[in-house]
């Protein structure tokens, strides 16, 4: 999946002819967990809920329409120039010499948007896997990368990866690069469960952003790549006690925990009730912990959400395995 | 082998009675290389040649003597208060209560002292090894890292693990944290070759690690920590590509490699005959490239040795596959 590989889409052959419209597709793509505690910047991970979903129609006038969004509570722009998931769909048809096609998408949020849970990456990736099937082009998915990347770099100032290429490719993904972009899909064990909490509280991811230091200690930066190598090597291992160990982060959360209600008593709850790990999901506001198994996580999101109403803080929560699919068609 | 495992040597049972005196062994332990370019202070591997022997002989007479040193020019103390091997298997009786024992050792330098190969651990790890033998210990190898770490303190000024781990486990080690200790052993690509240079120049360990910039941008963190995670995947996923493309440094070797003659020349030379990867070993300034066969790594150690021939610079060069073993009786 290097660079240069991304690029053969431009020349990709496979596709089908004009159509003369009517063709619809609905399709679904997962939220993701980024930065994955020790894995700032570089790792990232898509579950099986929430996720978005796009339906897409063809139609006879060239052009992209947005005709519906819902879930959003009217936040995102209908305008299909500035919406990120209408911005990706039409780099990618620029890309393929296809501005002749005709669509209107339906956008359907099911998940709150700015929490931490890769809200933009879960719709640009549901329309661009929505266009990339409805044309039948073959290539392999990681040709849509750049293409969604751009719409995260309109949504969050910035073109980072390590959302998109879990909802994209589903599992868990390192970037290991981004200059080339190289990306490399990791394993994990089956019987890993994740437990997720967002509390409704505004963390806008260009903040959250600018609050961690730029300059860092050496050795900080030690303790930090010796646990994302062991939070890697208990990936390819099955080892979920080495994953749990591995999983600290003594360089972003310090900062960003303090953008969420009550972080370190939750993780204190969160670890008592049996987490394997536990830390901030993205920029936050969610966090999220990995479990051995369904039960433990419903118990530390049920206890969780009962400790942030006591605090007058509404919150979503969500209960789920690895997504190891990525985006699918569901209608 | 988290620490508390590691305590557990203080009550191993299973030792032999006090001899009388008179048996020997003879054992080797490899040379390693730390950091490994992206794994600096994290990461090793162990390498089948050079290595360092150790002849240990029970004695009447309780306390350990040192009667012969070779290959050190006379650099190496024959007080057994201060020599790294005698120091630590004294620390090895201490902790198992076996004070009573009595030991001559031998110690055979076989590569050069200071190069950045481990010298002092693979000396530490061949009398440690020597002597849990000798008393029929059968606890777990892992058992004796925090006496061979107190060798690597006495000899560098710091108790890094990233020498002695290999030396004493084999293959690719990972020192996922120091606090508590927690070592986890890599796998490696079979066909990987090792070829490495020793450059005859003085680079004090201690010096070369006083160098290395104490505070760092937080980019450059991250591009080190998708490299070390990269690498690690590329060991597991036994993809030499990505490890050659993992194997970069943006922060280390920027430094360390001004203490080494015609390092970025060297590399380039290595990298154009078909080098995987080339590195600063340990603190240098030996240096090592990764190759698909031993072919290939002949003709970088041929090649950057003449060249130092050409600068004036003497120089010893290996070539050997990772040593998986560890320390092994060899008489």
């Amino acid at each position: 999946m290097e660079d240069n590989k991304i690029q053969e889409l431009n020349t990709s052959p496979q596709l089908a002819p004009p159509s003369a419209g009517g063709e619809s597709i609905h399709v679904f793509a997962p939220a993701t967990v980024a930065n994955v505690v020790c894995g700032f910047d570089v790792l990232g991970f898509a579950v099986n809920e929430p996720g978005d979903e796009v339906i897409m129609r063809m139609t006879n006038k060239p052009g992209i329409t947005i005709s519906k969004i819902t879930g959003d509570d009217g936040r995102l722009p209908m305008d299909p120039a500035k919406n990120t998931v209408s911005v990706s769909v039409l780099h990618y048809l620029q890309s393929i010499g296809r501005t002749d096609v005709g669509l209107d998408i339906e956008l359907h949020k099911k998940m709150p948007i700015g929490s931490g849970l890769g809200s933009s990456s879960a719709s640009t990736v549901a329309g661009l896997f929505a266009i990339k099937t409805l044309l039948g082009d073959t290539a392999d998915p990681a040709k849509l990368l750049p293409f969604a990347m751009k719409g995260e770099e309109m949504a969050c100032g910035h073109g980072h990866a390590d959302n998109v290429a879990p909802a994209l490719f589903g599992g868990f993904v390192l970037i290991r690069s981004y200059e080339p972009l190289d990306v490399v899909r990791l394993p994990h064990p089956a019987g890993l469960w994740c437990a997720i909490v967002f509390p409704d509280v505004d963390v806008p991811t260009r903040e959250a952003r600018q609050i961690i230091r730029k300059n860092i200690q050496m050795k900080d930066a030690v303790t930090q790549w010796g646990n994302i190598a062991g939070l890697v090597s208990g990936l390819f291992m099955n080892d979920i006690d080495l994953i749990g160990r591995s999983m600290k982060d003594v360089l972003v959360e310090p900062v960003r925990s303090m953008l969420i209600p009550d972080f370190y008593k939750m993780r204190e709850m969160a670890l008592e009730l049996g987490a394997v790990s536990f830390g901030i999901s993205g920029s936050g506001p969610s966090v999220f912990a990995f479990t051995r198994d369904e039960e433990t996580a419903k118990r530390i999101t049920q206890k969780l959400q009962q400790h942030l109403t006591n605090l007058k803080i509404g919150s979503n929560t969500y209960v789920s395995t690895i997504n190891d699919a990525g985006p699918k068609v569901i209608g």
